[in-house]
């Protein structure tokens, strides 16, 4: 099953996508809302409303509103040994905000503070139920399901100090989605992570090289706190950054940028100069 | 005026406190509510609803669901300079999550993970409109008021990787409040800000030796993201922690922890165990 949040009018509303439709789930703003029904499986399911075809969806970030968003970098074991580093003993764990986040064809604008900003596409794990001090083997019954985040990136002030988080942290500039889809359509084992730049490959890597895989994550990060339905968890970007090329490539206004995984679909997002960016107020 | 957010039932509300008494402001659920109305202030001064008085107050979190809550480090400039290390450039920047935040007078359980449990006395600012990208010049009217933090960090985690979030993030591991002032009540030039242990002096500072100040945070950190109303901004704390005493100190069950500034009064938090520690779900 696929779902969504779909931006209907001034408002938004939770959405299962069959094919080339969506269909509204009735009563629930967002995918947020309607994972906070421990029903949320059967009532998706069961949504029989108001019918809107893909092309004239306008999508929201998948969950718009999660009361937290972890990110774990370093992640990928093949970039890091590559990197000539040793494979990681426990994650690296920075934040982004509900602020931070926007939907999967909205334009991102290249920020006039930071000309330096990056890709990086990530598989990220949505919350379907409260999870705390969650053990490894437990972890799947936590988890809603896998969507998208390209984890767009401000160099310049990420290594302005020793933490990551003002690189990371910006309004509306991680695209989320497009869709969540249940865990059953997700073949983690073979399916491949891409970003192209402009048309041309620049990340390519299958996500079952993650060092520390959605049911790690979930034990890690819920020792310490709780991850609530809608919270997002970003598993970490390959290699082939743009910051790690040489030289260095970044994105600017004019480009088109896109993260796809086998069966979870595309993020699609055009950079824009700052003036032609999405308002943030 | 102060205010506070009080638990009273199984909910919670608003209130204003006046000597030792507090006024419920009926129709706002915490101090978020309150001051998402930008007649926060008029509705403030003018409840005059059910009194609770102070001693028999259960105080929650000041703002218990802020959507963000934005940390500086290395903000002290004795402490920086005593250190051997140069003023910083650029605030540092760390998360916390609501879930992190607790009541200022509730204990703090120790946790199994980690037996390096450090104190961080900060003072804190809670944002009253909606900012970004907002001057330095124009900061002050954006906020609401100033409360206190004990940034309770556990420093075997923090030092895990290079990021400092999972020393940070602990459920139920950040005490604020007691409750928030107005700008006008704080004497930002001569306020000292100090932390006990035991009843032993651990650190003790003038707040206006801050190198980033609160309006220079706001133009700093606006310019990144839109801070919303309820939102914290917790300015950092000066030398005298646990790990950097010869040996290290580190707090454990059956200590007690106070962290006080000049017309702010106190944060007052018994350490437990983690039987003992506040349910979290």
């Amino acid at each position: 099953m696929k779902l969504a949040t779909l931006r209907v009018d001034n408002s938004t509303v939770a959405a299962r996508k069959d094919g080339d439709t969506y269909t509204v789930i009735e009563g629930y703003d967002n995918l947020n809302q309607l994972l906070a029904n421990a029903d949320w499986k059967t009532i998706a399911q069961q949504a029989a409303d108001a019918q809107i075809a893909e092309d004239a969806a306008d999508l929201a970030p998948v969950v718009p509103s999660p009361s937290k968003v972890l990110c774990v970098g370093l992640n990928y074991a093949g970039h890091i040994l590559e990197m000539g580093r040793e494979l990681p003993e426990y994650p690296t764990v920075f934040p982004k905000f509900a602020d931070t986040l926007t939907g999967p064809k909205d334009p991102v604008g290249a920020v006039e503070e930071d000309p330096d900003l990056d890709w990086e596409a990530e598989l990220a794990i949505v919350i379907g139920k409260t999870a705390y001090k969650v053990a490894e083997e437990d972890a799947e019954e936590y988890i809603a399901g896998y969507t998208l985040a390209n984890d767009i990136s401000m160099r310049g002030w990420q290594a302005r100090t020793i933490e990551w988080t003002q690189g990371k942290i910006w309004a509306k500039s991680t695209p989320v989605g497009p869709y969540m889809v249940t865990p059953d359509e997700l073949d983690f084992d073979t399916a491949i992570l891409r970003t192209t730049l402009n048309g041309n490959v620049m990340q390519e890597h299958q996500i079952n090289d993650l060092v520390f895989k959605p049911a790690k994550l979930i034990e890690y990060l819920s020792t310490m706190l709780p991850l609530r339905p809608g919270d997002l968890i970003l598993t970490g970007t390959p290699g082939g950054v743009g910051k790690g090329r040489t030289p260095a490539l970044y994105m600017k206004a004019g480009d088109h940028v896109e993260v796809s995984l086998d069966g979870l679909g595309k993020i699609s997002t055009d950079i824009v100069t700052p003036a032609e960016a999405p308002a943030v107020l």
